[in-house]
Parts: C-alpha cells; structure tokens; sequence
C-alpha cells in the first residue's frame, strides 16, 4: 500500500513537472569544438576527460546565461569565449598557425531576433575575437571588419591587444612543422562555436577560429562569413558550422538550411541532414554544423570521423559526444 | 498584291526566325554600374551619354563572348572589367576614396555550372579585381583572400601592381572632401557587376567594387561576400548585387532570390522583388540587384532612386536604363 502510494506522489510529481516544463518558454544550447577532432585511435581517456571538461564548462557558462533568463546573444559569447580560451580547441588561444607562422583568427556572430550581425577577419592580437565581433555589431555601422582596421577599431573600442605569442600552443606548432613536411594533410576543420534559442524566443550563433594550419594570403574561412559559417534568423534557426571552409563557403551552409526550413517547409533534422550529410558530400566538403531551432530542436550532423560537441536540450539534458555514432 | 507579297514574304522570314531562334539555347546577360548614380536632377543629356556609352560597351564585351558560344564565366569578366577600367563607375580605376585617403577593392565571381567561387577583399594595387577573384578561384585551394595576402598571391601568378595612383579620380576625391565634412551622405552604392547564360546553359556571377566613400577599418562589403552580393547556382539564379552592403550580408541576398526560387518555387521576377523590394526595404537597406535565371529571364529591380544598368535578353534586345521608372 505504502509503495503503490509513493508510486502515485512520483506520478503525479513527474506529471507536475511536465506540466510546468511545457509552460515554460523552451531554452537550448548547442556547441562545438570543431569536426577535426584527434583520430578516435589516439584520444586516450585521459585526453577526453580534458576535451570534455573544457566543452561542459563551455555549455555551463552559456546555459547559466539562458537559466537565468538571459539573451542567446550573451550566452553563445559566454560559450565561444570559454573555448577560445581553450588551448585545445582551434580559436583564440591554442589557434594553428599561418604559413608565416602567425596567428590570424576570424569569428562572427549574429542576432536571430534583428539579423544585426558582426564579424572580423584575419585578426593577430585579439584574445577573444567573438567579443570583437559583437562589438563591430553593435558599436560600428559596419558586418564586417578585416586585418589591421579591426584591430584599429578595437583599440577605439577599449580592447587590449595581446601579442602573437599568447595564441602558442606547441600542438599546433609541431603541427605546422608536420603540414609543411607533408607529413599530414593539413586540417580544415578546428573552429569553435555556439547556437542558444533563449526564453524571449530569440536565437543567435556565433563562430570563431584559428583558420587552417599552413593557411597563406590571408585567406578567409567561411566562419565569419554571414550566411556560410555563421546565421541565425528567428524565423526558423540558428547555425554555426564548422569544416572545410571553402566548401562550406560556396554551399552558403548556414542559411541554406535555413532556406530549406523556412520556403522548404522541412525540419530542422531534415534541413540540416540535407545540407551536411547529403549536399557537402557531393561536393566534397568535410565537417558538421551545430543548430538550433525556433521551438528549441537542436541538430548536429556531421560527415567527418568527429565533431567535438555538446549541447543542453530543452529538457535540461546535457551530452558531449566526439565520434559518430557515439 | 506586290505590297502583299512583301508583306506575306516578311510575315514568313518572322515566323522562320522566330522558330530559329526557340530552336537555339537561350543566352542572356545582365551588367550594373551601382545603385548610386547621380541623382536625377544633376544628370545632363552630355553625362547621360558617357554612362551609357560605357554601359553598352560593357554589354557588347560580355555578349560579343556569349553569342560566339563562350563561357557565361568569361562573359562576366569581360564586362565587368570595362566597367572596372571606365571611371565613371565605382570599381577599378574610379573607386572611391577610404577614410585614410586610400583604395581598397573588394570582387567576387561565381560559377553556377560547379558552384566554385573566388573573391578578394581589401586590395589595393589590382587593376581588376574581378580577373584575380578568377585567379583566386581557378589557381588556389582558397575562396577568399584578403588585403596583402591576396597580393602576395596575386603576384605569384603573374599579375602586375599598380599604384594607387592608379585609381585616382577627381570627383571621388572631392566626394571624400564632402562626406568628410559632413556636407553630403555617404553614398553606400557604388558597385559594378554581371550575369549572364551561356549557351550551354551555364550561369555566371560577377562584382567588384571601390566600397563606400570615406570606410574605415578594412570595412569589406557584400560585394566579395558569395551569397551575398554575389551567387549563382545553375539550379536557378546568377545573381549580382549593388547597395548598402551591411545591408545585403545581413540578408545574403544572393542566396536569398536562389533559395525562394529553389526551395519556394516562385519566379525570377517574384523572388528578385520580395527580395528587394520588400525583405531589404523592410530593414532599410537601399539598393538592387542584376539577376538572370535558368530559362534566360532577366530581373533588375531596385529601391533606389536609379541604378546604372542595362541587360541583352534572349531574343537579342539591348536596353539601358538608370532612373526608377524607365
């Protein structure tokens, strides 16, 4: 009698919940850490246990933001800024090197809710170079910002600038020196990034990178080129990318799932599987996309062996996940 | 019963010629010179000749290459690179003047045969930019390069620098002399492009520009931005864009026409107008656009007061327009 009672209060606690769950405006967040992981056969445990730290704090500092009734604007910076200061991740500090040995980093972000976006290219001396982004948004007439001039602004802008030698990392020197050896293709896909639908219903993303290993005449990814790597509309959804570049550059990634749901009247699994699993594909292009939708559906297909990721769905359930299939 | 004959004679060669010409496959080409022209009242019968002449000059260079059953590809550089040497318009020689007193151009082409694209932003010592966008797309492994970079490349490759000097202009001096006292709004919308069909039913894209007058902080526009000042895809659109560039980025107005017509099947002349006349009029973004489909339709809206442009459709007919209305 006594359990089939405590049976009833658990019942009609979970129904309770639900119920306040359902009446609650939905909160998501997704993340990545960029779909060139380490090859499955050398991350350790010990190695993943650092990867995953890093990524849940990750979605901990941008899920605060959303709990607390805070913008998605604000929680994919939170987010991004915690992987950028990452050593292990491609952007901000522990970026690859340029064939010059340099660091040149990009990033983007843009707001569901108005379509303002920000973005800068190439920059050498930005710790974090998403709260740059965000301030060319919002504090310049200007989306997109390159090189020296953004560095410029920033300075207008009360950003500190750090030296070259803040993003050294030696992994990612060692790497250079492989690349140029040819002694491994140079990888494409290190880049960080985050989606977050927030209470008010609004959605953002935001992406930052290092770029590609050995990467030469300041060639710019599609990370912070709006509509490719980097868009967010909240008519349908919010999308960062992260891989080839070029390839996802030409195939305008972001918002061509964003098309397909919002004229091709397709989910969000079915618009981003499209584009990822299917459409880059064909033409080659290696990587993933973490995206969120306006009702707090989250998506993150990708076509390469890994993508580090992690999100917190609408539930409050959180996964970090590596490898396909995981 | 002579004049009747005549008459009967000439009815037939119509008919006949008519019949030809459905037998043949259908090119077309479509060219602007910006959304920035003169305002009406200042433009005389003498300056109305110079634009148009070099309009149509623009014209026979792209149409001279499709007619001999050339690529859409060459027929896009070929009359954007009459524009980029005329000085009239704002691109090549004749590109305004940044806030620093300089010249930074931005390009892009696209082809909607492959969907590979190049673009280059923040040049200043190429002559025509829209040749080394090619280059980028044709001889790198990159789809966008930028500033310095892209002149390291562009060298590699055998092009010539040219001097700053190069670009001077008189009258875009002084519009920097005007902007800069405040006397006169800077003017956003100076841009030149083309599209065009090809014979083999291929599409083509092409942009290039001198930016806004008085820009500062390596500001790049839509212009170099694939999918968004610049896209075409054989599925449906090539599309060129001229306009307030934070604008257009913000709305990746390229991809935006494509997908409307792709995915939510509405026409040229639909989605090229929703697109323009109501999605950017919307956000305040002023401008237009040059578009050509699959079948060789041309659309060519604009909000703008005018927009310097003109097309040849596929029955041959030549036509250049400025000024809303005509």
């Amino acid at each position: 009698m006594k359990t089939q009672l405590a049976a009833l209060v658990a019942l009609c606690s979970l129904t309770l919940l639900a119920h306040v769950q359902a009446a609650e405006p939905p909160i998501a967040l997704a993340i990545h850490g960029g779909a060139g992981p380490l090859p499955k056969a050398q991350m350790t445990p010990d190695k993943r246990k650092l990867y995953e730290a890093d990524l849940n704090k990750a979605l901990q500092a941008g899920y605060a933001v959303l709990k607390s009734g805070g913008r998605s604007l604000d929680a994919v910076e939170a987010s991004v800024k915690v992987l950028e200061d990452s050593p292990l991740f491609n952007a901000g500090k522990g970026s690859v090197f340029t064939y010059e040995g340099a660091h040149e980093l990009d990033a983007a972000i843009m707001d569901g809710k108005t379509l303002a976006a920000g973005s800068v290219a190439g920059v050498r001396h930005i710790k974090n170079p998403v709260s740059l982004a965000r301030a060319v948004m919002e504090k310049s007439p200007h989306v997109m910002l390159a090189g020296a001039g953004a560095e410029e602004f920033a300075l207008q802008q009360g950003f500190s600038l750090v030296s070259q030698d803040y993003f050294y990392t030696q992994e990612k020197w060692d790497l250079l020196q492989e690349v140029k050896a040819e002694a491994r293709k140079t990888s494409h896909k290190g880049t960080v990034g985050a989606v977050a639908l927030d209470k008010a219903g609004n959605l953002a993303a935001a992406t930052s990178t290092g770029g590609m290993t050995n990467k030469r005449w300041n060639r710019v990814g599609d990370s912070p080129i709006i509509g490719a790597g980097t868009y967010a509309n909240n008519q349908a959804v919010a999308v960062s990318a992260t891989g080839h570049g070029e390839f996802f550059i030409r195939s305008v990634v972001g918002h061509d799932i964003f098309a397909l749901m919002a004229y091709g009247k397709q989910s969000l699994q079915q618009a981003a599987n499209e584009v990822v699993m299917n459409k880059l594909v064909k033409i080659g292009g290696e990587g993933g996309v973490v995206s969120v939708d306006k009702d707090g559906n989250i998506a993150t297909p990708f076509n390469s062996e890994g993508m580090y990721h992690g999100w917190v769905d609408k539930a409050g359930k959180v996964q970090v996940k590596i490898y396909q299939g995981e």
